[in-house]
């Protein structure tokens, strides 16, 4: 028996007895540069079943076959929060999908306002990203990460019953204010660098399901709001109560 | 008159009046790169005497002088908050030094443990991440970056009445508990990757000055929960209140 060093997302049912085939890339990962061998432990998780420790049944150059053992840890689904977020420089939003994965966000939305200045983000590039950093937090599901969408558009359809943080940095220095728990479903908005426009600012304070946050007396970056944002909420009201 | 572009950390005191050399490394950056000409307006701070305006009084190539005009901020000083961090790949300690400088930490210590990978750290290198962090948060302040200690030194010599709140990976799923404000001076301790040795853990938690803190029930990496961590200490204790 051996101590499984690796855990691994696929997007194949896991279950008693299951056999899951490995593409080209995890292979290479598991025998190429982890060295794994036939009867070595690995840790899957397929976004919908849970944790299972499963062992290497066959293994190839560019592919391979593991073989499901048993459930280690039982299917852990976010809270139902989406993070909206205008995309900054390339690192940094790398960062912000991989720290809403880590964070517990469900579902994880690029958006266009007024004042971004990326014109496109690869969302199967952010995609592995969010794997990854649900491969390493030790978490079960794999928060989706969507096509880029105007903040207008997805403003004007926006669903009634979910709320919105809005983190305005203009709201430097106010108190901060989330409100009580509630079941509902939401969603945190994390502006640009340089912010959001007059008129973003306005048509959002007028939701009547948006909340207000602000996030200290500092400027913060981006990257550190959405972090900031995802503590908050989720101490208050998500999976870290 | 024009608005100031740039967010300038001088080490020079500031005051009615005052006239202000720039570093080589300054002049180049304002006179090179933003182009600033006599008269243009560039706000400053010394983490001593909050935020002032000041004006291009002499633009060289490799120097220069400002005029200070007046003062635009109070000094704003972070609460009595150290991070304690231990160092992991380069890009994330940089972050971890950033995002303490904009999460408003007042000292920032590199502290070596069992399983920290790294053997050395430029504090140095770390202190402008620190600075360019404070010029971009609109900070007052700079805390310093000290030099890579060993945890047990530091440990042993811990002064008494300063609180330690410690992030300990190990209690995944527990519940969140900050204690009640207080005035007494704080600090937080990220571990690294790997968490920390058992002897560490029995240590600090034997210390009567520790709090312990659990950060959700997915496992984050270092640089997410120094966020998280300072995010949870300034809503509760600090200066977000």
């Amino acid at each position: 028996m051996s101590v499984a060093k690796v855990r691994l997302f696929v997007d194949h049912p896991l279950g008693p007895e299951q056999t899951v085939p490995l593409e080209r890339d995890q292979a290479h990962y598991l025998f190429g540069v982890m060295r794994l061998k036939p009867g070595d432990h690995v840790l899957l998780f397929d976004g919908q079943s849970g944790e299972w420790l499963a062992e290497v049944a066959q293994a190839g150059k560019r592919a391979g076959e593991l073989h499901c053992l048993h459930q280690t840890k039982p299917l852990h689904l976010p809270p139902d929060l989406w993070l909206l977020f205008a995309p900054i420089k390339k690192a940094r939003t790398d960062f912000i999908v991989e720290k809403a994965a880590e964070m517990g966000a469900a579902r994880i939305l690029p958006v266009q306002t007024d004042f971004t200045n990326s014109e496109r983000v690869r969302a199967d590039r952010l995609q592995k990203h969010a794997v990854e950093a649900a491969e390493q937090c030790g978490g079960t599901f794999v928060p989706k990460v969507e096509e880029m969408e105007r903040l207008d558009r997805l403003i004007s359809g926006w669903p009634q019953d979910r709320n919105l943080l809005f983190c305005d940095e203009a709201r430097v220095g106010d108190r901060l204010m989330i409100p009580d728990a509630t079941s509902a479903p939401w969603a945190i908005l994390i502006g640009p660098e340089g912010g959001f426009s007059d008129a973003e600012r306005k048509r959002l304070r007028n939701m009547p399901q948006t909340h207000v946050l602000s996030l200290g007396p500092r400027i913060l970056r981006a990257d550190t709001a959405a972090v900031a944002a995802l503590t908050l909420w989720q101490s208050a009201l998500g999976d870290w109560r």
